[in-house]
């Protein structure tokens, strides 16, 4: 469903941070500017300043529209096999950079600035622990039917999250859609070695 | 030896690398300035432009020079037998992060503009090659000997960087020390079950 792009629009905050999206795409972090979100938003730069009163507010908003992203995407996993659930969350967070890389390079960007933004670090630590969380929870409800060996399922999934944050830090840094791949084989390796109850 | 602080210094381009390395850490890349580096370097910042024209110009030269000291830290690595060696390696790579952690703040920095800066790509882009190089040549080893399985070590050594730079990455944006030691560990376990020939 699009939304209608007058200000009486029934989720003005949805459309915005879809212009969010667009501009970070577009211009990345450094050289996003209000007037670029609204240009995109099609609307003045008061139209987004009714809502947020600075970048950085809106900015602290859009971290939080992709962590609830990422959960609607998540929520699509409905799998209750342990290792296939596991498999089909590791697909979520490394999916394809054709579809992102413009996301993750400006999420790279605002990621760099974490130790100077405590807003930003808030959220990234956020979001960070909910998908540990998701992880963990997978790995100990596979430890308990025994599809996975009796490993310590908190270091599992932050090893997990190192993989995929790696693969992110990578894909950005080296231009290398690659990264990616070779980060879901990583992974792959590390469930069906580490983890998988017959794998040792 | 300590190099004398004034310009017939014998290694001046040694001085200015050690300034900058100072800054960096002080103020990180995007508060950085020739000022605060010829500040740290005890003299004019005309001094600096002598050697470099631009704060880019140094920079570049600052990753080469980080590259350097990388290379006489791996050449300290002396055993010969490859799991040690692999060890050894990785340690060097995941180093504690109490004595780096400004380095590696302003390092994720300058890696967020390598899609913006060609000259950091191709520096990080080199660093990584030399790094996989390393890492593939002593897996391949391993592998010649029978220490490791017949694994795909040009793969093995890119899935063991991905851990590298994932914990590089949340070290700085989570401010967790803990990111080093978790990595430190998936790293162990990926060389103990995936590599190790009697790890299967």
């Amino acid at each position: 469903m699009a939304a209608p792009s007058d200000e009486s629009s029934s989720d003005p905050n949805e459309a915005i941070m879809r212009a969010t999206y667009r501009a970070l795409c577009e211009y990345g972090y450094a050289e996003l500017t209000i007037q670029r979100i609204a240009d995109e938003y099609g609307k003045s730069t008061a139209a987004i300043h009714y809502h947020y009163d600075t970048k950085e507010d809106l900015l602290a908003a859009f971290l939080d529209y992709v962590l609830d992203r990422f959960k609607d995407a998540v929520h699509e996993v409905e799998t209750t096999d342990s290792e296939q659930r596991l498999r089909a969350l590791l697909d979520k967070l490394l999916v394809d950079p054709e579809d992102h890389r413009d996301l993750l390079v400006a999420m790279l960007e605002m990621r760099s600035q974490a130790p100077y933004n405590e807003r930003f670090r808030e959220r990234f630590r956020e979001n960070d622990e909910y998908v540990c969380y998701l992880l963990r929870t997978v790995i100990e409800q596979g430890i308990a039917n025994g599809v996975f060996t009796d490993v310590d399922a908190d270091h599992a999934a932050r090893a997990l999250m190192t993989i995929v944050d790696g693969a992110r830090t990578r894909a950005v840094v080296f231009d290398d859609e690659a990264a990616l791949t070779t980060a879901r084989r990583t992974a792959a390796e590390y469930v069906s070695n580490v983890l998988v109850a017959d794998g040792q």
